[in-house]
């Protein structure tokens, strides 16, 4: 039961962008038990959509394909589709309607053009699109199963899981159980000689890593003859995995860091400040992806040094004796924060995030972060981290959460 | 002259890594005037690697390919690619020392299983590789020429320029001339009609979009009979583009909205501050993922109700009486930001970002946006946007910024 993954824009065949859809279900489905053997990415031809869908189709039991399925001309999977079946198109009332109740629940007028995104080969199944306007759609081609998807991210993973998951997981020719421990702090390399071993110990078990900057994804891949004897294996390496890297480990599965220490504050009823400075609000926004009201109170991102002192009373003397980028004000500025917003964890990031700014003393990388807290004395960390702006701003965010973890654990301070 | 990337390696198919090397030899090759059509990717089975192989040499004059070239017994390219040809694989002295010496630089003793990298199809041409342990090779399939580098993206970036582009530059089959422009605040479907026409009246130009969310990139490739007048048509057809979408076009090639946005405040000598709420901080994260310091002052993230008090000075009758998420609290966020930070340009946003939290009078991704400026009345702006809690952070975000570039253009306030 070979699977095959079908790519189809001109934005991909002319690097536009990566194909990132294509990796993320290769992961899904290996981790379900089947073996992908072959991805193929083609361009808006409709010749050659049609030609590549038939190999494809030939040659594997499932297709799964992404792309062309939006309102404009050089969206063409359906007529393809269609071609490639010898049928024609035909459009669906339903969907048109789903289409047109979607536009106008967000307050717009459905534009002409999005009619024929409720086009599709007579036959076809419908998959609902519950985050986007492209419906997908599911044909048999021969005995190959083919679905289709938008190539827009959030909606694929969507239907992905609602629609496709569901259609063709009893299919799978092995039986796999996958367990993903997400982890913080350690380069990759690192990690993998940590894990030295593990897979020789326990047959059957694959050690995957996925570098997801600034974490490392240590992913468990257990087969073996039935479900609980998969899941059980996996159980016992991945236990073996938590031993040896211990706090580096801080989740599972979709578990993300921001969401996983901001848990720890909600949990313990405590509420947290922020005060940014070199990372701009990268911080707030991290937490602030997933509901945060029951531990976020506010993030100071005091960029200029006016600000610091308007905003969180960081004296003037400490700015020019110390610099901006200093453990003193670091530590003024979590404590500054902590005092305004009267809250019981005040956290703080202060650096050079580059390109320019860097000095001799205080180069490009420098960064400070503090943490004020209730159970002591403000503690301030430093490092130089390596990397362009964006890499040092997530690893100063990062960095400033991991030191939060300590402390909620007691590690620190 | 069509040309397929090739790309060798079950850590591709199995999505351990996403495969951005075949997405930077797309934009690669693009640009030299080639048409890649097709990219394929298999994994590590020697039928599989040579049966694609013998398809996409039959198919395309050029195959650019990557990976199994490494020492491990996963490593197949040779053998495969001699198979096709019916000739054995033999070892290649020159490159047997280079190896050595290579070893030998970096103060290591080869390993035997790094002998194999030496063995090529025979007649095939070697492609030193200065940078790795993997030499490449490159063949002739009937009429095709086929390459083959290592997967790490280093040394296939090194010996793609010093090898590759040599040899088939001459044959690049078009000239093409690119033009990219940059729109936020329309949908694509809408995008795409108000520029129906173009392509017939201009000959030689294709139009492409690529939605970057929340924004929609015009692509205007021309291709004419010299590099001269494939300019010359890109820059008629983008004339038009701009005329019949206007201000909805912010920029061109790599500008981002928010550099865009901030290079205008800077150019006036403006200095802004900014007050979130539903955003959580992600308008700071977006103006200073790029220097910003000549214009960025601050940000407030008042998430919490009392923090709008504090650190903004909206009264709390305000608060009670209309809500957070309402045009009063919007524009008393927008002007407490300003005054308080003596700055030019304040600009708020309070909101419903989801996934709860929403009532029938304020549903989820109803957003309030604010800006307060020097040149007459606060303006409030609201609209209930679609989709889920990120793409509503990331609508409200680009919608506030919108608005404070509509108020640089002097188009309202």
């Amino acid at each position: 039961m070979t699977v095959a993954i079908y790519s189809i824009g001109t934005e991909l065949t002319r690097g536009e962008i990566v194909n990132t859809n294509a990796s993320w279900l290769a992961a899904e489905l290996t981790a379900i038990g089947f073996e992908v053997t072959e991805a193929v990415t083609v361009d808006d031809d409709p010749a050659r959509i049609v030609a590549a869908l038939k190999r494809l189709a030939a040659a594997h039991q499932v297709v799964v394909a992404t792309g062309g399925l939006g309102p404009t001309t050089d969206d063409l999977t359906s007529e393809a589709v269609a071609q490639a079946l010898g049928v024609p198109v035909v459009r669906d009332a339903a969907s048109l309607e789903a289409i047109r109740q979607r536009f106008q629940s967000i307050g717009r007028v459905m534009s002409p053009s999005n009619e024929k995104q409720a086009d599709f080969p007579q036959g076809a199944t419908v998959l609902a699109n519950p985050v986007g306007s492209a419906p997908g759609f599911s044909v048999l081609l021969g005995g190959c199963r083919a679905f289709f998807m938008p190539g827009v991210p959030s909606e694929m993973k969507r239907m992905f899981a609602d629609h496709i998951v569901p259609a063709i997981a009893r299919l799978a020719p092995r039986i796999t159980f996958q367990r993903r421990l997400k982890t913080f702090g350690l380069p990759e390399s690192v990690v993998g000689e940590k894990l030295a071993g593990i897979e020789a110990a326990y047959p059957g078990v694959i050690l995957g890593y996925r570098a997801h900057f600034p974490e490392i994804e240590v992913k468990v891949l257990a087969t073996a003859a039935s479900p609980e004897a998969a899941r059980a294996l996996a159980d016992t390496a991945a236990s073996e995995v938590r031993n040896r890297l211990a706090e580096v480990i801080y989740g599972e599965g979709n578990d993300t860091f921001p969401q996983v220490v901001g848990s720890m504050l909600a949990a313990r009823g405590f509420r947290l400040a922020v005060a940014e400075s070199c990372t701009g609000g990268l911080l707030g926004h991290l937490l602030t992806s997933e509901p945060a009201s029951e531990y976020f109170f506010a993030d100071a991102v005091t960029y200029a040094n006016e600000a610091k002192t308007i905003l969180l009373g960081v004296s003037e003397d400490d700015l020019r004796e110390h610099g901006a980028v200093s453990p003193v004000v670091a530590a003024a500025m979590a404590e500054g924060v902590r005092n305004r917003c009267n809250v019981d964890i005040g956290v703080a990031i202060t650096g050079v995030a580059g390109p320019s700014g860097g000095t001799p003393e205080k180069p490009v990388g420098l960064v400070y972060w503090a943490v004020a807290h209730p159970g002591g004395e403000t503690i301030v960390q430093k490092r130089v981290f390596p990397g362009d702006r964006r890499q040092v701003q997530m690893f100063a965010a990062f960095a400033a959460l991991s030191l939060v973890r300590a402390v909620l654990l007691g590690k620190r301070g």
